[in-house]
């Protein structure tokens, strides 16, 4: 498996627009297990995302995906920033759809 | 709901057991809606779990499951180090059985 952790930054007043776009289509991504779009309670700009793929090219194959890359088109201009993030191997949980 | 992002280090060499222990009875806690334990591919000792729970109670509430504090002292001696970590508010995503 191939996990992603991730935070982001929200141009300001503009997170509630980027969550709204992040979580459209998220159940119809071949190969995606789990994907989740959370608040940073500490930084009301700040995002986090958690994702886990059966595997690397499935989730490179997503970002073709028209309606994937139709809302990174409109998400880009409400990120202000990318922080710290990990490449992982997920290799076993709970809630790997 | 209640989210959780930490890394830790495994003892040397000790990874594996460490997940195995950490992948015990993750199906098995009430609340927990997605629970996935991953391998750090660039740091052989290193473990990333990222939680979500249905609100902060039902996390505390496991725990003080016997099953859980069991685990717990099982793998804490297999424990190097706690690293970065985040507390989140999820608010939506793929995988939140």
């Amino acid at each position: 498996m191939h996990g992603l952790i991730g935070k982001m930054t929200a141009a300001a007043g503009k997170r509630d627009e980027l969550v709204a776009i992040l979580l459209e289509g998220v159940h119809e991504m071949p190969g995606c297990l789990s994907y989740v779009v959370a608040h940073d309670p500490k930084d009301a700009d700040a995002v986090w995302i958690t994702e886990v793929w059966d595997s690397e090219a499935s989730h490179k194959a997503s970002l073709q995906l028209p309606a994937v890359r139709a809302a990174i088109a409109r998400a880009m201009p409400l990120i202000a920033g990318f922080g710290e993030g990990a490449t992982t191997v997920p290799v076993g949980g709970h809630g790997l759809g």
